[in-house]
């Protein structure tokens, strides 16, 4: 299903790679976009990433089939109703935030047109400059819907992530902010606590384990900054545990407790192990 | 500088490692070596990483111009010991292991032809199927001597690595375990305790931000074990101060305070910048 015009509103990494991908993929005759920074509109519009710049949400929106909203989280709500304001009847509305439960409360079951998603793809690095078109391929992307949430909506988007070469899961909006939270949002802010535990020295003795385990940290801070605040219960519950297993770890080796120490790595290890690459 | 024979004992990922890079890079006449395990030897002999199997440590140690002792840090100074008691005088002695000063204390300054060595090079996986020729290729080998250390014994052991590849650094062992404490075993710690406190999920929504901070949750549990007890004060401090940071952002999180975050994780991303890759 070829979409009439795809609308991007927000050209960073993801809406870049977003735009790239159905080009790709030939998801729509019209790949239509603004953005709130006019340079970073300009820029989208002569890489080729857009056919056509608009001048505001609501002229992207128009004539739109569908419009995907690549903005922080806390900027996403007042975009959906502003585009839903002024999109024709049938256009579906989506997103990429990382966190749901909190975007469907702004909204309050007021635009039935809309289906949350979360691409579980990105980088450390920021900008449509860092774009590709294989960013969502083989990743997953959740789905999450109000109880307002129309089947033809719901159909148009998941539609257009399974052309690009994700592979969906729906799921309750806050069930995803609570697994996300784990996996995603803490595992952020401790690549980041470990960065500055490290202490700086010119010999830079670091292998490729804390190059690996830090890399996250280098992420952009005020949209980290934004889905913690946005998720904030549920990560402060995973801050929480994360503190308390090092706790424990740290209360076994005081003690000497070789086979505690052996025996929580064995569990992690099996659990990574698990897990795969 | 070719050697005459070079000894391995330990042949897991690492001292496999170093007979394949030595035999690459035409180290040695000969490739001696033995392991606690006969089944390892025997397989290490039929896969041509040796030239030689000994029966002992002894037998590995009396014929040898360098003995490398590539086994958990718990064994190496009773093995240092061992071949110090059979081997030339002229032979020189180094290890591989990860912690520097636990192995020069128990050594107490009686071995002059002992250097020690750490590789800043590995992988969540071991054993000597693992090995690869070209492990400490570019890598950082820290030297750390005792104060009885002879000039041929640091010059024969740092022509090794270099000969194979790495670079080498020279440091006190203490200060290498600070550093290493932070940069090398809390990191491990960390990784595990994310990958306990992400919960079991069959639809395992986990991006390439989980896999990297997690992977080297993934190593070998009994030497990690091993390593953070002879490392203990260290490892303790840096996991103290690990809590510390995760402890603050959580409380800024707690009371809502969007500018200490954004501060925060804004620190972490320069640092970790600076780092590059």
């Amino acid at each position: 299903m070829r979409l009439r015009e795809l609308s991007i509103i927000g050209l960073g990494l993801i809406g870049g790679s977003a735009a790239l991908a159905a080009r790709k993929a030939d998801a729509a005759d019209r790949i239509n976009g603004w953005d709130h920074d006019p340079e970073t509109l300009a820029a989208a519009l002569s890489a080729r990433l857009l056919d056509v710049a608009a001048d505001s949400v609501a002229e992207a929106s128009k004539n739109a089939a569908l419009i995907l909203i690549a903005a922080p989280v806390h900027a996403i709500p007042a975009l959906v109703l502003e585009s839903a304001q002024f999109c024709p009847a049938a256009c579906a509305i989506t997103d990429t935030g990382s966190v749901k439960a909190a975007i469907h409360q702004a909204l309050k079951n007021a635009v039935p047109n809309f289906v949350g998603s979360h691409p579980l793809a990105g980088s450390e690095k920021s900008g449509h400059r860092h774009a590709s078109a294989n960013l969502f391929e083989g990743r997953t992307v959740v789905l999450t819907r109000g109880a307002d949430c129309g089947p033809a909506a719901f159909e148009q988007v998941s539609s257009f992530w399974e052309r690009i070469g994700a592979r969906i899961v729906t799921m309750d909006a806050l069930e995803h902010d609570q697994i996300l939270a784990r996996t995603s949002h803490l595992p952020h802010f401790v690549a980041a606590a470990l960065t500055l535990v490290a202490r700086r020295d010119p010999r830079n003795l670091i292998g490729t384990g804390f190059g690996d385990t830090t890399r996250i940290a280098a992420g952009n801070a005020a949209l980290w900054t934004d889905i913690a605040l946005t998720n904030r219960e549920p990560v402060l519950a995973a801050m929480s545990d994360c503190e308390g297993e090092l706790r424990s770890v740290r209360s076994a080796l005081e003690r000497n407790d070789r086979d505690w120490i052996y025996q929580w790595l064995l569990q992690a290890k099996q659990r990574r192990d698990d897990l795969g690459n």
